[in-house]
């Protein structure tokens, strides 16, 4: 079984300040998706344009200050949640229309945090769906979050994959985004840029953040999450969907280029 | 804490063959929901032409045949649920534009059914919903089903009211219906058809289903599942709320034309 993580960047404009589809690689990936030909297969994706521009207009996940900053966070909560599942029903039915049979399963109806951390989630339907042969659709969603002062949390597509992969013990963990991968320095800035092609502990990212590892565009949060897999043996690659044809090779197990976080 | 059913013959028009809104009801209905100002509300919908069409089309709950009609009934069920999916955003959209804080509880993400009778469905996160003040909204649905020779099941709104009632514990359930309520004989026929203000019992329906009560209309299997509430203390009503006004003044507790479901 493998989890294939499609970041919002790539699905989505994920700069614009409304809602926008990438439909170009959403069909694309679809198709390539389809054509790997997977038994089993998990799909976590990010909210992209459909849920950061909303998420930092409402502030969910900050201190609640009053009853009408509740009510609004309330009704921001559920704008969000409207939002991000509208982008998750476009991509079921480009995957239905691949032929996939996708279920939707919204972080929201049963994931709930406790300091913005997973703390309660059942499991069990996501294996149920697999077994019979369904592909289970999660994503960056909104939930309700046991600390009072806060209420509500933003649960990023990273953090479902970091549990989802726990749960399920997936063979390979695969993050389809915009970037080729990890480089020793940030690559728009310097040409000479470097793609680091493994990463093996937190360790190394630590100590390589002030010196060469320029970890930017939200790729750090994402690293954490992939190398706390490695604790439960779970190996990650961070590959570049925008190129065409690679994440159907990546699903298919042949090596392509990008970044893989294993144990040396 | 209130349980509303919105009919899907009610928000749609159920007699076409595609999905079609009923967008002049439902902006009705969203802003006669928010009038009614309503602390704790848990809204249950039905599928109207956003579900039945497919349902029939792809006979999910019937035997699967061989592995190409499992595969079509699996493309099938992702579809059904596609749809019914699409009903509950403009539904939940509809009701954030007059201000209240919705989130869906899609069936397929929490219940498994065994022989098209819910099995298991952990309603703790509805709970926690609706404590915080949102307005939980669940729906007619696809489901898994236990029974290997069947796998999926439809799992009509009016089955999770049952089910949600009884775990809720409402003081009132109330069945927002196209039609008056249940009449001794079909008012469709009939002109002297007359009204039943009260059933209290199955024996009631089952005595008088050759006789007077004429139980068209997808309205048997509604009003088994609400005598069956009566074991557990809850009371509901069957209400037309294509009349205007009439869904306000019953969630506002009082009383309006329609069919009660109460002990003698």
């Amino acid at each position: 079984m493998k989890i294939l993580k499609l970041g919002g960047s790539v699905i989505t404009k994920k700069d614009e300040q409304t809602p926008t589809i990438n439909y170009e690689n959403l069909r694309r990936i679809a198709g390539e998706i389809a054509e790997s030909n997977q038994s089993q297969l998990v799909i976590v994706h990010g909210a992209g344009s459909y849920g950061h521009p909303y998420a930092r207009e409402y502030r969910i996940g900050e201190k609640i200050e009053n009853p009408q900053d509740l009510n609004r966070k309330m009704l921001g909560f559920s704008k969000i949640h409207q939002s991000v599942n509208e982008l998750n029903s476009l991509l079921c039915e480009e995957l239905a229309n691949q032929g996939l049979p996708t279920i939707p399963l919204p972080p929201s109806a049963f994931i709930t945090t406790r300091n913005k951390r997973i703390d309660k989630a059942d499991t069990i339907i996501i294996h149920k769906y697999l077994k019979k042969g369904f592909i289970p659709v999660l994503y960056g969603d909104v939930v309700l979050d046991e600390n009072e002062s806060i209420q509500m949390a933003v649960l990023s597509g990273d953090q479902v994959i970091k549990f989802v992969a726990g749960k399920l013990q997936p063979e390979r963990v695969i993050l389809a985004t915009d970037v080729d991968g990890i480089y020793n320095k940030n690559p728009k800035k310097y040409p000479e840029a470097m793609l680091l092609e493994t990463i093996s502990s937190a360790e190394q990212i630590e100590t390589d953040k002030g010196n060469i590892v320029d970890v930017t565009g939200g790729m750090g949060g994402k690293i954490k999450e992939l190398i706390s897999l490695l604790d439960l043996g779970i190996e990650s690659e961070i590959i570049n969907a925008n190129q065409k044809g690679l994440l159907k090779k990546a699903l298919k197990g042949e090596k392509v280029r990008g970044t893989t976080i294993k144990r040396k």
